[in-house]
C-alpha cells in the first residue's frame, strides 16, 4: 500500500501518477474535484481550449478497446494543447511478441510526456508508472478488475454538483461489484470523502468476498437497500456474465436488480441515477429511469471531460514539481 | 419535406444541417458555391489555414467505412481549425449492443459542435438530427440510398468552376441510378440550379420506378442518351451488384454502358467527364477517358475540400444565427 | 541509378525526395545529420515545437502495418506543426480494388504537401515520386526489402553521436541480411561516410547472392567476425523464417548468431550494441546485452525523431529551391 502511495505523489505530497483511489486522501480528492470545477465552468463558453499542455505529448495506451473512455481523454488532452498519439495495442506491436516493458520503454524513448493507459489485467498501469522514465506521468484508464479512478472521480463530481456535500450521503451501488473496477474505486472514493454509508446490493454470486471489508453495508434485496438513500449507482451488466453459473436470466435479473421506476420510488425522494454507460436498457435499469428527471447519466459524461482535465493538468504539474 | 426543410434551416432560413439536396433551394446551393470558391482561391496559396473554427469540435461518426470521403472532411476540418473526433463506430461502442441514441446522447453530452455522419441507412442522418442537442450541426455523408448532398455540392461546384453557369447545359448520369444516393443528389441539385435537362441512362434493371419523377429524361442506350450533353456524369458500378438478377456481367456492362473515347464523341465536343471515385477502370469508364484531355475527375477531389469547408463554416454560423 | 538520383535532388543538388540511400552522397548525409543535430538539442528542452512546417499536410501512406515507424514519423511532423493524415491502407480504399496509382492521384488532389509511404513492394516509394505531382514530397519508410532510409540515418546519427566520427570505424552487421532493407540502407550510408570495414556475419542462407559488391567483408562465425570491431548492429529475426529452409530452430540460431555477453567480449572494449527493434530476447540477442551497458538501442529510438524532422523539413525546403 505505501508503495503505492508513494508512486502516485511526489516529495511534496502532488499527484504525480494517478492510478487508483487507493493511497489518495480526501484533501488529493478534493483538489481533483475542485480543478475540474474551474474547467466545467469554462467549458460551457464558447471556446474551450487552454494552452496549459501545449508542446506536451500525450500517448494513449489502450491495450483494451474503448470508445468513450478513449474519446473523453483525448477530448481533455485536446483541450488542453496537447498532442495526442492513439497506440491500439491490440492491433499492433505486441502482436509482434514484445513484451509490455519493452513497448513502453520504446514509447518513452519517443520523448513522450503522459501515458493513459487501459489494460485489461490488473496492476498493468501500476506496473508501467513502476518501470517508466521518472518525467513520465502515468494515468489509470481502467486495470483489470482493480481500479478505475477517473471513472469514479467523474461521479464524485458529478455527486457533488448536484448534492453539495459528500456528508450525510447514503449512496448505493447495484449490481456487479465482483466484477467492476468502477464500484471498487466508487466504494473507495466515497468512503474517503466521507458520505454517511455505502451500499452494495447484488445477488450474492456477484459479490467479492468479504465484501464488508471495503467500508460498505451488503444488501441483496433493492426494496430493502434503496430506502433512504440519496445516490443510486447502476452498473453495467456485462452479457457474458449471462448464461452462466452467475445469473440465472436477463429477464430474472431485471426483475431482482434493474432499476424500475417503482423500485426508484423506494429511496429518497431527491435521489439521483447515475450508471458509468454505456447502459443495457431493460437489463440493469428501465428506459423510463435512465431518461427520467432523476437521472444524471449524460451529465457523468459531461462531467467526464472536466474531471480527466483536472488530473491530466494536475499530474504534469505535480511532475514539475518533483524534479 | 416541410419538417426536413426547417430541420436544415434556421429561423432565419441559414443553413444549420446539411442532410439532403431535397428541402434546400437556388439561393441556398448557390451561397454554398459561392463560399467554396472563396475557400478554394485561397487553398491555392501555401498556408491554406483559417481560424474560422478554431475551438471547435467535429466528430466524425462513420458507421460505414469511406477513405476518401473521411479523408477530405478531416482536411477540411483541420483547414477551418477545428478539432476533429474520428469514430469508427462499426468497431466500437454500438458493438457493445447501445442503440445509436445513445450513442448520439453521448458524444453530444461531450460537448462536440458537429457531427459528420455516415451510415448505411436512409435517413440517418436526418434521425440524428431531429433528435440531437440544438447546438450541435449534422452533417450528411452518405445515408444508404438516400442521398450523399457534399457530393452532389462538391460535383455542382466542378460543373460550374468549367462551364460557368447551369443555364442551357445537357446532364447524362450514367450507371446505377436505382442504388445510388450520389445519382438521387445530383438531380436534384441539377434541377435545382436550373439546367436545362438532367437524363439518366442506364439497364431497366438500375433505374428506380417512376424515376421521371425526379425530373430526369430517361435512356437505355448511350448512343442517344449522350447526344448534345455537356457533362457526362458516369457513376461507379458496385461488384457485388454483378452475378446477380440485376447485371449479366462486367464485360457486358461495359460494352453497353461503359464510356469509351468512342462513345464520348457522341457527346458535345466540350463535354467534361465527372465520377465520384473510386473508378473501375475498364467497367463503368476506360482508362484513356478516366485520364483523358475532358475528365474532370480529380479536380471533383479537390473541390470536395473546398465545398466540405463551405458546408462545415456555413452551418456551425447558421446555428450560431438561430440561437 | 542516375533517375533515382535525379529523382531525389532538385536541380541545386538539394534533396527533395528521399527514397533511398543509393544515389545521395556524404555530403547530403552529413547534412542530414547535421540538421537531426540541430532538433535533437532543442527537443531536450520542455517545448518541443517548430512552426517550420505549419500549414503542411504529411499524409502517412501505410501499406504495411508498423507501430513504431508511424509513430516517430507522426511525432516528428507534429513537432514540426505540420497536419497529418494517417491512411491504413491496407484495410481501406485498395480493397475497393482502387489501383496504387489512382489512391496517390486521388490524395494528390486533396492538396496534400507530402507523402510518407511504407510499403511490401520493394520500389513502391520511387514508383509514387516518379508519378505524383511536383509540389510534392516522397519520403520512403521502408519498401519491400529495398531500403529503410530513415532506419539507416538515425542508426547513422545514434554512431555518430557515441563514437564521433566514422573514419576507421569497424561495424558489423549480424543475421537476417538477405530479407533487410534496412541492412541493405545501412551498408550503402556506411561507406559513403567513409566507415573502415564493413562486416556482415550472418549463415549462408541470409546472406544475398554477391553480397561482397555490397563493399562488405562476409563472415559466417561471430567469434571471428566479432573482432575489433566498434559497433555491432544485431538484425531482428523475423520469426516466419523458421521452420523453414533458411534456419533450423531458435535455439540453435541464438546459439550460433545470438549476441551474448560473451560474444560481445570478442569485439572492442567499448563496442555499441544497436538493433532496429522490436527485438527478440533470447532469439538475436540476450536480454542482458539488449538492456546492458553498451547497447545504445533506446537511444536509436529517440534518435529516429530528430532525424525524421530532418528530412521532412529537408525535403520541404529542397522542394521549394527546385520550383
Amino acid at each position: 500500500m505505501l508503495a503505492i502511495e508513494n508512486l502516485q505523489l511526489n516529495t511534496q505530497g502532488k499527484l504525480r501518477h494517478f492510478l487508483s483511489i487507493e493511497g489518495l486522501n480526501k484533501d488529493l480528492l478534493t483538489e481533483i474535484l475542485d480543478t475540474a470545477e474551474s474547467f466545467a465552468g469554462a467549458s460551457e463558453q464558447s471556446i474551450k481550449k487552454f494552452p496549459l499542455l501545449r508542446g506536451k505529448t500525450i500517448v494513449n495506451l489502450f491495450f483494451e478497446n474503448s470508445t468513450r473512455t478513449r474519446a473523453t481523454f483525448e477530448l481533455a488532452a485536446t483541450r488542453l494543447s496537447a498532442d495526442i498519439l492513439s497506440m491500439n495495442i491490440a492491433t499492433s506491436a505486441t502482436s509482434k511478441g514484445e513484451s509490455l516493458l519493452d513497448t513502453i520503454r520504446n514509447m518513452e524513448a519517443m520523448q513522450v510526456d503522459m501515458f493513459v493507459v487501459r489494460h485489461s489485467l490488473s496492476g498493468a498501469a501500476h506496473f508501467i508508472a513502476q518501470h517508466t522514465a521518472p518525467h513520465i506521468n502515468v494515468i489509470n484508464a481502467g486495470d483489470g478488475q482493480h481500479e478505475h479512478p477517473t471513472q469514479a472521480m467523474l461521479d464524485m463530481f458529478t455527486i457533488r454538483r448536484v448534492k453539495k456535500q459528500f456528508a450525510g450521503l447514503r449512496v448505493a451501488i447495484v449490481g456487479d461489484i465482483l466484477h467492476s473496477r468502477v464500484a471498487r474505486s466508487q466504494i473507495l472514493a466515497l468512503n474517503m470523502l466521507g458520505v454517511e454509508e455505502v451500499r452494495v446490493i447484488a445477488p450474492k454470486t456477484l459479490l467479492p468476498a468479504q465484501v464488508e471489508e471495503l467500508g460498505v453495508s451488503v444488501y441483496y434485496d433493492m426494496h430493502v437497500g434503496l430506502k433512504n438513500v440519496d445516490v443510486i449507482i447502476m452498473l453495467r451488466l456485462q452479457k457474458e456474465r449471462m448464461n452462466s453459473t452467475f445469473l440465472p436470466s436477463e429477464n430474472e435479473y431485471f426483475k431482482c436488480f434493474g432499476l424500475t421506476d417503482e423500485k426508484l420510488k423506494i429511496a429518497n425522494r431527491d435521489a439521483v441515477v447515475m450508471h458509468p454507460g454505456p447502459i443495457n436498457r431493460g437489463v440493469e435499469i428501465a428506459s423510463s429511469v435512465a431518461d427520467g428527471p432523476q437521472s444524471v447519466i449524460l451529465q457523468q459524461v459531461s462531467n467526464g471531460i472536466a474531471v480527466r482535465m483536472a488530473v491530466l493538468s494536475m499530474t504534469m504539474n505535480g511532475n514539475r514539481g518533483a524534479e
